[in-house]
């Protein structure tokens, strides 16, 4: 058992974490901070949590989190910088499911994000948590980046690519579909119902701050500067990540095949027959990602749908299947839930 | 560690049962029949299953289910009457999430369901799957008949009313509102997302056959014959029960203790404070119900509201607490998930 | 033609008020004042009413309204008690699409409404404007009190009935489900999208402000002060109100025949077939409400059901059709539009 | 006025060609034929044209469709191509809301719809009914192909940079989403509330039967073959179709002029200025096609989103356009309903 803390529990990834929490036979979870709602019991907030989690949120100031063998942040942008810092100074170890950390270059953090990076020591020393790419430095890693939902549906689905050396990596494309819960628990005339029901946008076409993190992860992955674009929709549902990715074939390959090696051991990548349409409600509430190739028409055109919840492969399990390797449990600990269909 | 086969598993209520089954730590889950889908693998018609339901779909007449500790009936109404018969025989435990031994009056259930009642003899064997009401019997029961789902979130909300006699149990009107996985998986155009969604609508007014299972358990518990007016209704969610219940006080008491003491040591029913509003959400994929009591006006009305989720509480995870009772496992075994919200 | 103002026209009372106006062949539209939106084009906000209404928001301060001949406020509660008057004693008719002179008695008002109502001799000429009962006062009416969307609903349900002497006007019980776009276009979390799809709810069972104006219609139609139960819900769609209406039969008629009747020259009240169970869509975005009665395995509970599209036999149409009546156009002009179905 | 008959007219193209034709003042509508449902009121079947359409479905064999001057097609594909010839040979107008006649090579037809074309005379005749390619041919036709969904909402949003010469049409993306109603009114399981809501999927990518007619008319435009990868998806929504398109620059031009250009004279297209972000319920139940164009990080990459509703714009109010040019009225004639919103 390990002492776990959480810093701004009232968003949905901070629900959808204590969910999971409450359900992880390794975790004692003992405090969860909340500047604007200390004092009220976490289960008032949330109703579904009733007889689960017995905490009332804290106030940050006195959480005591440096007790804490680990602390989530599951903050808005800008606050994990701040202070997380003390607390891995103290040797606590610290995910942050916010985009602090996930971009290398402080620059383009700062020019993606308007503010300035007041943290850049441990921007260098952070992970990048996707465990399909960076399994061993997760390990051993003091401060996690959790990635972004969209970074983790599309990434998933380019990497076997871009890795293979058999596609166009200058002209990538990501049409990717979010659920709703994608834009947060904060008030906003955009996301009521009665405008997000019953429609369908893009939006951040001109740019998205995803777009900056993808394009470092691919990068990485092809060894040489991709070209994305990106175009992000939103979806009337509540959970889930539907990415549609389109890449040119530079060489002929088993593609097929390359997917299905590339994924054979990970737990939560599930590769698809051929010709499979995965459907983001075949992984709602679990931590897994399904991912289908195809070659419309035997052309030059390479789709991949890749389809993940967005609040557990996405956010707050992927935060968790982080935290087992930090910790060395069994990785699947946790977060072995079916998927909850319909 | 219990064999267990499931009859019929292609519907919604098959596919919950398998959900919870699959993540049960006493079952093994030894056959899954179909008539339509035999050879078919569990998993390609619902992809929430690859990789934790290995099985294909079996014949019925293949099946060996007389091997099984226990068979569950998944199945359209009129099939468990004919075929759990000669398993019970064989000494299978039998339950049957149909209606066909739900009503203990042969005539009453053939007038509702219009075919004749092919197992009487069993019929007078089964016990009415309410642990909250009848959790001796069910731990010796042969037969569980699992209750209906409106029956299930109304009979909680009333029970405590109804016992207290402090309420005119000839003027009760139980206003309910259903999500559509209620009404089953089979393909109806007016349960086509284009007919359901942005829609609301009674149905089955003159007469839905769960008003005559409601008002066998209300006559039970009150001692004698209730007046019940029943509504109906299809609300466009996927899961989900809520069940506005009303009755007119005749003796003052504290009904929120009556509620309270009730339902103090049931682990699955849950007494919300005084005015709360409990959400269809707060129980979703869960096998909780969650009550709260409202007087309005300090008038002569008491308003009383029931969730519950329709699949579970309302269906498989209810028959899974029943088979918890039948096999003496703890009665949560299995049963433990926190809602999932949002 | 007559020369409109608008007061407040970004919530979706608002906006679906200028979606009729804009079709409506006898309204100028001339100003539509916005103290927050003052300069930004409607169709910035609306792009629906792109190409079709020309006008940006302007400051209700230089907008001239007294130029008017009708002024429509679809202001927050509050509002057009301040400003109306001013209005009105420039011979400029009103319609006040919010709550400040719906209810006779101020000190009611004030209680429901938490604040001193500042316009007591207006509150005395206001006519309350549902036309089935007032439209003869509506037709010379200078001020409107344009009903609410759960009173409209409900009254048209229940008033056949109080009108008869046939029911026990003290135990009526008023189940009514609304459309989110009921709760309007304030950023609110309980109305976001990731909180109220999927999900269903009851609210204010306690005590709702549409409580009073009920009463108040329903006790002129009865002749004597009713006893109303009303328990609000919310829904997961955009539109409709749908109201589930409950009495006690205390002396034998032909009920059927008593709606058609009263409704029997009625434009948009339509009285189904017996056993009828209409839905929400077979209204959407027109100004009819559509009822059916039944009598549930012929006790002694009469069931209305009430369906009507909240936004406008609810709000904007009904305030449309009140408009037709004082400027004595056909009751119809502008509110022909068939259901929008699926 | 005109007299105008309909075969099929139990689906969702044929409801709302209902719903379009009973407001239309130019149209007097004699017949709605059905085999399956001959004798049964239209408004029993769709209760939202209670008191709109009086007529009863009639039997195909006795509605005297002859002596109509229009006849609308809204049935399964290959039912025109056989019952049209004899209407069009006595002189009658047909409009075919179905694929029958919109592929013209009679051997591409029935590679992708399986079946031989019977009618490949009148196919030859055939009009293809988009107004904004073909207007001045529709305007002579006796026999107009009204098109597909997807292919309006796409073509539109292609056609001006193809036309322009300045991007590579070897290699184009259409990633596009649609309503569920576009699956029509046909009870299948996929399309179940419970099936489709609350999820996101593609389907048909490796190949689906608008294809060729994209390709067709995108050919056409060019003057060349164009190569095209076209990617479907189902959206919980019940209309709307959002286009998301994308294509490589060759030659730098003023993009947005173009495209402002091209359909400045047209009644129902309409281009946002630069960045915007159009939304399905933007145009809902309404015949406009609204179209905004991206350069992503001023890149190589255009990126076009089209939105229409599938039900109007693509199906029946393109239909009724048609008809308005066919006899002469004014293209908008019927069709000036404001987009309904929220």
């Amino acid at each position: 058992m390990i002492k776990v803390g959480v810093v701004g529990g009232t968003g949905y990834t901070g629900v959808e974490l204590l969910r999971l929490l409450a359900q992880h036979p390794e975790v004692d979870l003992v405090a969860i901070t909340s500047r604007g709602e200390a004092g009220t019991p976490v289960a008032d907030m949330f109703p579904s949590l009733r007889g689960r989690v017995a905490l009332a949120f804290s106030d940050p100031a006195s959480a005591a989190l440096e007790k804490c063998d680990l602390v989530f942040f599951a903050t808005p942008n800008g606050v994990a910088m701040q202070q997380a810092p003390a607390l891995l100074e103290a040797g606590v170890k610290v995910i942050d499911l916010a985009a602090d950390f996930r971009l290398k270059d402080a620059n383009v953090w700062e020019k993606w994000y308007g503010m300035p990076h007041t943290s850049q020591r441990w921007l260098a020393e952070a992970v990048y948590g996707l465990p399909e790419v960076n399994r061993k430095s997760i390990r051993k890693a003091s401060l996690v980046a959790n990635p972004g939902c969209y970074p983790t549906a599309t990434q998933l689905g380019f990497l076997p690519l871009v890795e293979s050396g058999c596609i166009d990596v200058s002209s990538l494309i990501a049409d990717v579909k979010s659920g709703v819960s994608g834009a947060g628990r904060k008030a906003e005339t955009h996301i009521l119902f009665s405008e997000a029901s019953d429609n369908f946008k893009a939006y951040g076409v001109p740019g998205h701050r995803h777009l900056p993190e993808i394009s470092q992860g691919l990068t990485l992955a092809a060894g040489r500067a991709v070209g994305l674009t990106f175009v992000p929709h939103l979806t009337p549902m509540i959970r889930g990540i539907h990415a549609t990715l389109y890449a040119r074939i530079t060489r002929e390959a088993d593609f097929q095949a390359i997917f299905e090696q590339r994924y054979a051991k990970e737990p939560f990548v599930d590769v698809l027959p051929p010709k499979s349409h995965p459907e983001t409600r075949s992984v709602r509430a679990s931590n897994i990602c399904r991912i289908a190739l195809h070659r419309p028409q035997n052309g030059n055109t390479l789709v991949v749908l890749s389809v993940i919840d967005n609040l557990v492969k996405g956010a707050a399990g992927q935060a968790v299947q982080n935290m087992n390797l930090m910790f060395d449990f069994d990785e699947c600990t946790g977060l072995s839930h079916v998927p909850v269909l319909p």
